[in-house]
């Protein structure tokens, strides 16, 4: 079983996960952006991929860091959940 | 005529500009993805989309900012190559 963390999507096999993060307001997106990219320079780990605009961010967490359960790394998932907390009620 | 500048392509209708830009390290991709925020901050005007991995940036530029010509700035384009030149060299 594939542990996925709240808001996340399963896709793919070996599992990949996706999560869309919406803002309010471009300053929100920009403190979300900016803590992401401190939290992939101290983990040395990076998202696949990372696709945004100026009111959301779309992260997909690829297989490749696999766990021992072969997903994404829910960990890492987690983490960006709490980036996520932290910027939105700016 | 639309006016695209180097590297970019043109696509659709209204014309949206589209660039992938492509680095030897993830270092160089932050520092472009740094002066890219910067440049947005102070030019108030944002890419419709950034998607990046580890080693590229793709962006496109919509035309909700037409020009004269109707299609995506063209000045953004070329302040956007700018800072790639800066960042690669690194």
């Amino acid at each position: 079983m594939i542990d996925v963390p709240t808001g996340w999507e399963s896709r793919g096999k070996p599992a990949a996960l996706f999560r869309r993060f919406e803002f309010d307001r471009y300053g929100q997106t920009r403190d979300f952006l900016d803590a992401l990219a401190a939290l992939s320079e101290s983990s040395g780990v990076h998202p696949q991929n990372i696709n945004f605009g100026s009111k959301y961010v779309n992260i997909t967490l690829d297989a490749q860091e696999p766990t021992l359960t072969g997903a994404a790394n829910p960990v890492l998932a987690e983490q960006i959940n709490g980036l996520y907390t932290s910027a939105a009620r700016q």
